[in-house]
Order: structure tokens, then sequence, then C-alpha cells
């Protein structure tokens, strides 16, 4: 199933070493962390099975408002990434959580600054025929429970 | 957007008067409440965006499974309701958040327990080709977020 | 930590055999399971961060509420489990959490019927000079969270 | 009961007005606002009995851990903000949650980018005797769904 996981973001254009370009910016900061490192954390997050069942949803729902599937009114509010619509943060954060609630701060923050793949994502989805409501949410729900993750581990190495 | 939610709702089975029940024989033992106040405390939960938006998108989910629009693997998770598969209640707890976290009691009541038309759904989409994945879980979402409308409001008449 | 939580638990009448015994009886109706597997279980819960963290926390709260130590109008809000005081419920969310949103169910379920060790604490915070307002509903989250636990593992098992 | 919370608030060092100044911030790119308006949007998250639980709570705890009420090893462990506490980023959520998941991307913005009071108030935790691990995150999450409060209303205002 990683591997299903792992080749949907791509086709959707997401790469697992640009979330972790993400994660390893986030990290370098505060813990002595590599990219190397970060990819594993990411490759940890997507497998878990909460996670995949959220990036199979999300970006199922991106690619049939795309191919305009989804009836309206609903259609037009995804593919305007209408700002009520909350459902591509809800589903976000049942990303996030799977390393406990301190990854909220990340992804919040990773979602208004757009760094990076996000801000690529989100451009692509304002400015082609592409949509990317769930997708920009999604890399930032899993960068942000790799960043999680990574805390967690480096907490145990110190004890 | 009031009407065309109650609308698609009843295109799925799913009659405000049904919900009204399960929330009238809820709050029975505790208020003095009549079917009458739950419809109106229904329509009142169903008035909000983050309600209507979730609405929308659950139960277009289960339409394009029942119409086998969904690639695989998703569409093989939700048409059997895989026991795994949290999505459908992780949307349903933003509908019974709307009044507070008090109603994440009742909805974890109802989608166990399944009374009324919720158990009703929950069949169909069992027995029949018809897929209620999302439809049983937004149900006891609505009727729960409505329980603590009421229990809200009692606690305002009584001050 | 983990023998910290558990001791602190049993000071506030809480046996992990008591909450194994409601894990047991939710997962014998649909898994091959005995009740010590759910002791198993429910100690592996005990050993995430998070739950840890929601346990020390809620239970602090309820014993500074026995002592009077916390200040009005929020030590009768604690005292008497207001039924419009939602932060007990929010915070066994988090534990519920820990093996992703399939355990919402399972946790309003406990909540609402108090089988077993939920309903005797319940009584006790009602009847006698403890106060159990954080106590049922973290006794109840462990529960559900163990219930997810077994659930994912017997997945696991078949494949 | 408002009344008192914006007592509680400004005992701990928190003006309503500084809260308003980063929602008018926030706010200001997007929408014809001003600190007036942010003022007014501020105090109705306030009169919400769910966020009026929330401050009564978290500001609780960090009272109670100022003055030593707190038993080991929690005491410590909110002391000094511990990074994989995440019971504070829990609590503040539900607050920011009372206007829809929108709220949740400027909370984490907020908590990790800390303007203002925020981090006025974190560096007072960080540097004095006070603590303020849950006032800090409560700030977030009031301006955040301050924030979700205005673009609720300007929707309405548009049509």
């Amino acid at each position: 199933m990683k591997e299903i996981i792992i080749s949907m973001l791509k086709e959707r254009g997401i790469e697992i070493k640009k979330i972790a370009q993400l994660v390893y910016e986030l990290q370098k900061p505060y813990i002595d962390v590599t990219l190397e490192d970060a990819i594993i954390n990411v490759e940890k997050v997507l497998e878990k099975r909460e996670v995949q069942n959220t990036i199979l949803t999300g970006l199922q729902i991106d690619i049939l408002a795309e191919e305009g599937l989804i009836k309206e009114p609903l259609l037009s509010i995804i593919r305007r990434d209408d700002s009520l619509y909350g459902i591509d943060e809800i589903l976000a954060l049942s990303i996030t959580n799977v390393y406990g609630s301190i990854g909220f701060t990340n992804f919040g923050y990773l979602d208004k600054v757009k760094p990076g793949i996000i801000g690529e994502i989100d451009k692509a989805g304002k400015t082609t025929e592409k949509v990317h409501t769930f997708a920009d949410d999604i890399v930032s729900g899993i960068a942000a429970a790799a960043c999680a993750r990574i805390a967690h581990a480096n907490e145990k190495d110190h004890k």
C-alpha cells in the first residue's frame, strides 16, 4: 500500500524528497538532522494506515474535481479552493495527528507560509486546470507529522 | 444552500424528521423537549457552513462509490465500509463539533448502537448496491450536534 | 513513566484489568481475543507519550478539584461535572486518537453507557467527595484506543 | 462570565486589544477590516461557552504550575513547556474550532511565529517565574477563531 501511495503522490507532482526538504528545514534549527533522516521519517509516516486512507481520499477528490465528476455546488467550492471550505484542513489534521498534537503548529505554519513544494502545487492549482485543494494540505500534514516523529525519536535517543 | 442540503439528504433516504426522532429520544430523559423542538434544532445545525460542506463532501463520496467512479484501492475500502477506514468518522466529528465537544459522546453512541434511521441506512449500505459509508456517520453527527445545541439553549433558559 | 501512570490510575481507583475487561467485552463479538490480549493492548496504549501526558493532566485536575485548589467558577463546574463542560471529552479524544479515528465510536459509546469501571468511578464522583470528571472520560479513551490497536493488529495477522 | 474571562486574561498579562492587533494584521491583506472590528470579533469569540471553559482551564493550569501546586512529573513538564507536551495545543484547538476548521491554519502560524503579545508572554514564560505554557496557545486560538469569524461574516456581507 505504501508504494501505491508514493506513486499516487508522484502522479500529483509531489515527490517524497520535496516533502522531506520541508521537514529538514523545519527541524534543522532544533535537532541534528540530515535530509536523509527526513526522507526516512516521511516514509515512516506514509506507512500508517490512517495517513494512507487520508491521502487516498483527499487526492481522489482533487482528481474527481479536475475531471468534473463532482456535482455542483461542491465542484465549484473545491475548484476555487473556497476559503470557507475546511474539509481539506480536517483531513490533513488526521495525518498530522498520528504522532500527537505537537504537529498542529507546524501544520498551520506550512499551510500559511506555503514554502517549497506546497507553494508550487498551490500555485499550479490556482493558475492551471489542476485541482490541488486537498493536495497542499496533505503535504503540510505529512511534513508536520514527520517533524513530530523526529522530535519523539530524538527525545528517546537522549535518554 | 440549506434547501440543497435537505433535498440531498432526502435523495439519500434521510429525512429531517427521522434525524429529529433520534435527537428527541436522546434528549427526552434529561430535558423537556418535543419532536417539534428537535426538528427545529436539526434544521439550525444544517444552517452551519461547516456542516453543509461536510454533508456535501461525504454524500458525494458515497454517490461516486456507488457509481464506481472512485479508483481502486479506495473504491473497495469505501464500498465495504472497511473497519479501519476512519475518514467518515473524522468528517462526522467536524459536524458534531459545531456546538462544542459535548457532542462527541452522543456521536459515538449513535454510531455504535445505530438506532432508527442510522440502522436503516447502514443495513441498506451492507445489503444493497447502495453505499452509505459516510451517510450513517453524517446522520450521527447531525443528531449529536442538535443534542448539543438543545443542551446549550436549555441552559440559557434557566438563567 | 508507564509505571508512574499505572500507579496514578490505581490511586484513583482504576485498575488496568478493569479497563481491559471493557476492551474484551467490546472486541469479543468481532475478534478472537482473550482478556490477557486486552491487558497487553491497554498497557501498549499507556506507553504512548501523548496518552501519558493526557492522563497526568486530567487526573491532576480531578485531584486539585477534590483538594479545592482550583479557583471559582471553574471549581464548581468541574466538581458538578457540568454537562456543558467539554474539556474532559477533548482530552480523552487525544487518547482515543493515537490509533486513528476508528476509536471515536467506541469512546462515545463507553462514555454514554458507562459500563463496568466507568460507571463505578462516575457514580463515586457523583455521590462522594471524590471528583472523577476527567477520570471516566480518560478510562473510556484508553479502552477505545486499545480496541483500535487490536483492530489494526488483527488485520495485519490476516494478511 | 465573559467579564470574568476578560479580567482573568488581563491578570495574566493579556489584553483584548493586543489579541485584536494579531487578528487585524492577519486579516488586513484579505479583507477591509479595522482594529475596532477585530476587537468586536475577539469579544464575540469570548462569549462562546466552549472558549470560556478552555480559557478557565488552561490559565488555571498555568497558575497552579506557577504556585507549585501541581505534582511531579507533570509540574516540570509544564514549567519547561516541554516540546513533546501537546495538551496545550489540543485545548487551543477547541477554541480555534468554534468557527470551523478554517481556523487551524492561522492557529499553527501564530503558534510558530509568535508575533506580538504571543511572543511577549512566551518570552516571559521562559525567562521569568511566570508559567505561560497554556496562555500562548490560548491567545493563538482566540486570534485564529476571531479571524475565522470575520471570514464567515465577510462572506455573508457579499451575498
